[in-house]
């Protein structure tokens, strides 16, 4: 049964793909994105108005409104009043975060393949940022550093303020894409990287040198050399990994 | 009523975020992926039963499906026997180019954003598509340029020639993050590119010059000369950009 299936498919015919309901609702609300009618900060239909204007069930909507969350792009409030309701939003960080871990967990993509994806982009927001920085980004930095040279920092402690510097950077960049997808890469490794320092015979010898490169990084950008940065950034990244065997 | 709860905020108070049961499912499933119990070409239990497993609705774990399917991470098939039931798969770069196209549309992405992101990240498809494409990659970049150089091309087909040039550089990289970051983002641009195209009243002049830089790279990745090959790259996405007040 199964192998005619595959003969007469070798023949060219292929399944017919049907797209399901809440496939067309999304469709449906891309189309009032892209034309302008539906913006950042507008209050959706409430699911049963939008069920019936699209001609489908609450299900399939309340199915597209699963998506769309998971996408970052919608909020949903409870209750009454000004709160409620499900209001379009923009906040792709967690969702692109979440894609790239689960692909990386399920093996889609390798970590050799996230590092360098990480070092492409991280070299690009440390070169923008040694000229973009503003006060307060140079603040975060200098704040995510002194826990990184706190000698009492835990790991745990120390991956996060080691996560704070490298999105402080990528924010300070001020192009929020580049930036988003920094963040996602870091974020997307966390849980590996944080076993790594958890695991580590030496901790403390090892945040000293993690700490001293994060340093020179911070260095290269307050003295606005983008070049310098983003070699640092690069050799810092592949060093850790490889002394880690991440790579 | 409002500007009391403000107030009340304003003390340290913040609203309790209750976990909708449907990201419990997600949080499952996940943890059986990062703990290898689960990998990409696995069946998932059927609804009813992952729903009596995980003490929850049927509609709980339908709407996990949903997103796990927009996610890329999941494939549903229909009818019986072997090719029924929900495997889990890997094919993230769908679900890439929608998350970002989405977000270019409700403009938490700028364009400029967008086009230095993926400068960044093209730039280093051809750095690496110089030293690592093979023979199938130069024949798929031949293939696209023919399309590209055919004076019968229409301003439909050019577009797709070129996206399939651009992919297939993304490809020869050998990196397959970096190649879908960089598919999503061109392809996230995909509209208003083509729109710029068919609204060119010269299009057989900007399609020739179009042709000249694409044939440009082409021969600088044959010769094996990445850091050329990224120059060209840059210069014609950030050339074609400003021409045509994308930038």
């Amino acid at each position: 049964m199964a192998d005619d299936r595959g003969e007469v498919r070798g023949r060219g015919w292929a399944p017919v793909t049907r797209a399901r309901t809440y496939e067309l609702v999304l469709d449906r609300i891309e189309e009032q994105i892209a034309s302008g009618r539906l913006r950042a900060g507008d209050r959706l239909p409430a699911e049963r108005d939008l069920a019936a204007a699209l001609g489908v069930s609450r299900v399939a909507v309340r199915e597209a409104m699963r998506v769309l969350q998971a996408m970052g792009l919608i909020t949903q409030g409870t209750g009454s009043g000004r709160e409620s309701g499900t209001l379009l939003t923009a906040a792709p960080g967690e969702a692109l975060t979440r894609l790239i871990r689960m692909h990386v967990l399920v093996a889609s993509v390798g970590s050799h393949d996230l590092i360098s994806a990480r070092i492409t982009l991280e070299r690009e927001s440390a070169r923008l940022a040694a000229s973009a920085a503003s006060a307060e980004d140079h603040e975060q930095l200098a704040d995510a550093l002194r826990a990184l040279e706190d000698p009492a920092t835990s790991p745990v402690a120390f991956n996060d303020a080691d996560t704070a510097f490298h999105v402080a950077i990528a924010r300070a960049s001020g192009n929020s894409l580049v930036a988003e997808l920094t963040t996602a890469l870091r974020n997307a490794m966390r849980v590996p990287l944080l076993e790594r320092l958890e695991g580590d015979a030496d901790f403390a010898a090892t945040a000293a040198q993690l700490s001293a490169e994060h340093r020179a990084v911070y260095e290269a950008l307050l003295a606005g050399d983008g070049d310098r940065a983003a070699d640092l950034v690069q050799a810092h990244i592949a060093g850790f990994y490889q002394r880690h065997g991440l790579a």
